[in-house]
């Protein structure tokens, strides 16, 4: 609960922000895949199973925001084509996308369970997108309030 | 990483239920209103900034999916009306909603910084989403991997 809501403008918000660059169904689709380890066109389309142009416009838009970048491969007896890899900045949006992925795994998902599940590498357990107080450790959504931050404008 | 990713089917992915629910920004930026505080229409609306027509819809949306329930309430001298307040299934998109804000506070901020900041509400100190594996604490997306889960579909 931020006191006051409607005192400050909310056009510099990062939530919104963030839903322009990659709030769109699509792309979060795009993102999904390369998360689970895709990088060519035609696996993305493949796995996607949106329209070629579509996925174009989504990878074009991706790499313009440095979420994805171009790395040429050739195959053998190949044109030289370019696969895409997540950048850190890219590699950031994994919490986001887990943590929406779980919500789905809790209220939505059929009754046989999850169909991918994210693991530690290291020792392959499950791994949870959660929240957590740098002092206390997790909390549950109802214990976080919101306040203004030192970006928060003031409605005139 | 998904082994043999394009072996399953993406038919029943839990991220898209989820952004067919609720990935669609108007959809989030009610929501981030709602997680703010905000429970009344006019309060969303004047903090959105959208249509009217477009605020019903989205607010029937949430109401549907058991993400807002509507209470009614009465203002003295005025016809009943009724609020719109997260449920526990609403409450529990906090986690993904604040992990989209902070990859935006990261990334697409002003230089001024954040406009609103996740505090724990016990000892206001802030409050991050993260990945963590129930043995080893945080994890960077780096170490996590993908692995089919119980309700994972091979494709015939």
């Amino acid at each position: 609960m931020l006191e006051n809501r409607l005192d400050y403008s909310a056009e510099n918000c990062s939530l919104m922000r963030t839903l322009k660059i990659v709030g769109e169904r699509w792309t979060l689709l795009v993102l999904r895949e390369a998360f689970l380890g895709l990088r060519r066109f035609d696996d993305f389309q493949r796995a996607i199973g949106c329209a070629r142009n579509v996925l174009t416009a989504r990878l074009e838009r991706l790499v313009e925001h440095e979420i994805l970048e171009r790395v040429p491969y050739r195959e053998p007896g190949m044109r030289r084509r370019d696969e895409y890899r997540l950048t850190k900045k890219g590699m950031d949006l994994a919490t986001a996308t887990i943590a929406l992925l779980q919500w789905g795994d809790r209220y939505v998902a059929d009754t046989a369970g999850p169909p991918v599940i994210a693991v530690h590498g290291a020792c392959g357990r499950p791994v949870r997108a959660l929240l957590a107080c740098q002092q206390h450790g997790e909390v549950t959504p109802y214990h976080v309030r919101s306040i203004a931050g030192p970006g928060a404008k003031k409605i005139a």
